[in-house]
């Protein structure tokens, strides 16, 4: 059946198929030009059939970032996944059951994480986590002498079947365009680099996974890593328009919400669509906290942006729309506005990986 | 069972059902001593179980904000179910559906929602939203004509079976104190007063519902409104207890996050909790975007705020939380805190509704 808007009739987030593929296609294509393992971060779409795409593209392996997440994911066939955060000691036996499942990969960098690592009955890949700069979760770069004691300590745990390192530069997301994201990309890079060669831990032994979706989209080549882990590019959003990781045509998630109210003294309309649909991450444009971009309805989808279209207010339900007077003069109640949101992986862990497709 | 901590191994939302049952028994009191009607929003909770709590506490009509709400709650046994969003004429056919299951109140403000109306082939209660400063949605009480119209022209379709207004003072949430919360609430009351004396439609034919849980929870009285709405109230949640709608000890949601790293150099630790669990809904305490309080852990729940331990910053499922160097010290990987949101409503959107109860 082909795609009809007609039969939207409540928020939907919808996902435009051939966007998404080009998408895949292009990192896996990447990373094997950039001869690394492209490991895709499955938490941004969290649906088994969207899954299925990478895996017809040649993915092999994934990452998630919780339990319930590996477990959906592991049902569905996945043989490879990472669950790319901190080990969580309450989660034992989940850890058990996943590991008789799939080649589990399991996040650390304290050593009473390694003490619940050898609680586990089954085998795991252990990837120790370096903060080059960004500050959330990992052992600072600058501290060789506790990541090298880690590693070496693990390596004597009969559980662990293969060690790695894990970096995120997570501060790639306050970049805007290839230059700062480059810089960022070289600097954490750089320092990799750096930690390493003053291990005494042996090189080869080592798996190291690296990854963002801005780095991952604009550059080419990732030396010292053997394996990246981009999630957010299979959709792109309006975030990653800002820092420049995305062109529009890119963005392959959108939300449709219908018009319930028109404002045209205040220059607004207001959609059935709030925070529970968009979440409430936000973009600053032009100083104004922006939760989406209203793109221009096509038959079959959605093209350019509507310029001075924002969704600027969320509320659970609710969202306020900036329109301009064009716009305004031919919205009916009901029709449909298709937003853009700041973030897809929020959108989709809201809709819990429901989605209308596209073909 | 007796409630244990040792049972949680993921980030989990918990409700103190005795805390809950205290604030709805308190609301239902307020509202009988009002000589109001209580109609609680069951956006809040979107829980069956949670529900009836309210049912044993003797409501027995409901506000929801979203079809698939109303379909839950008519299915759980609600028999007066109000759909508080503006009418999508997408959804005239689930409309007729819940008409056939209960009593259905829906909300106008255009003369083409009336068009909708006229399509539906069941009874239904109509309310017409008034905006009285609070600039969502809602005609604002500054145009009496326009109201006037509507509701006489409403009155004459035979779909329609009560008329009513309705009316949010969202704009309570913009203040601090019980003399703030105060001016909105005779604000709001004096406005929708002025309104309804330049009608010509006869009051006594109208039932007015008014309410937000600001407004609800300080003031006593509702002069000129047949029927209050407030949602929140069930768990209330940081941001009410900064507006000052409740103290400390009212608030009966928290989220339990494992710890899952520690940085003692940072004053910090990070918890598995993100976005997904808290949503980026926030307040603003000292300047600092805050998105949850630490509370005391006690062996059946949690009691005081831990003085300087924020939740100041969230990622998917990461959450960096700000430690007084005590707790820091004494923090075991694995170990919970016990986090009151920013806000309940959508914490419980996000987890749809599931948690763990203390009894």
């Amino acid at each position: 059946m082909s795609w009809n808007w007609y039969n939207v009739s409540g928020p939907t987030v919808v996902v435009d198929k051939k966007k998404a593929m080009r998408n895949i296609e292009r990192m896996q294509a990447k990373a094997k030009a950039a001869e690394v393992r492209l490991r895709p971060h499955f938490k941004t779409h969290q649906s088994d059939e969207i899954g299925s795409w990478f895996r017809d593209s040649g993915a092999e392996r994934i990452a998630v970032s919780s339990v319930p997440m590996a477990e959906q994911f592991a049902a569905a066939g996945w043989k490879d996944i990472l669950i790319a955060i901190p080990l969580n000691p309450r989660q034992l036996s989940a850890y058990n059951a996943l590991a008789t499942q799939t080649r589990l990969g399991l996040t650390v960098e304290h050593k009473d994480a390694l003490e619940a690592v050898e609680e586990l009955t089954e085998k795991v890949d252990l990837y120790v986590e370096i903060d080059a700069g960004y500050g959330r979760t990992g052992i600072p770069w600058t501290d060789p002498i506790r990541i090298d004691d880690l590693l070496h300590e693990a390596r004597q745990l009969p559980q662990v079947r293969q060690l790695g390192l894990l970096l995120h530069a997570g501060n790639s997301y306050n970049r805007q365009g290839d230059d700062e994201i480059a810089q960022i990309h070289e600097q954490s890079l750089g320092r990799l680099d750096d930690l390493v060669s003053r291990l005494t831990f042996p090189r080869d032994e080592l798996l190291i996974s690296v990854g963002d979706t801005p780095t991952c989209s604009r550059m080419d080549s990732f030396p010292g890593a053997d394996e990246i882990r981009p999630g957010n590019y299979v959709f792109y959003d309006l975030m990653q328009q800002q820092i420049g990781a995305c062109d529009w045509q890119d963005i392959a998630l959108a939300v449709a919400c219908p018009v319930i109210a028109r404002y045209p003294e205040r220059g607004e309309v207001v959609v059935h669509g709030g925070a529970v649909h968009f979440s409430k991450d936000r973009v600053t444009i032009d100083g104004v906290d922006c939760f989406g971009q209203v793109m221009q309805l096509t038959a079959e989808g959605w093209g350019e942006p509507v310029e001075g279209a924002l969704l600027h207010r969320l509320s659970q339900e609710h969202g306020k729309v900036k329109v301009p007077d064009w716009l305004q003069n031919k919205l009916q109640l009901g029709d449909l506005l298709v937003i853009v949101p700041a973030h897809s992986c929020l959108v989709m862990d809201a809709s819990k990986g429901q989605c209308q497709i596209i073909d």
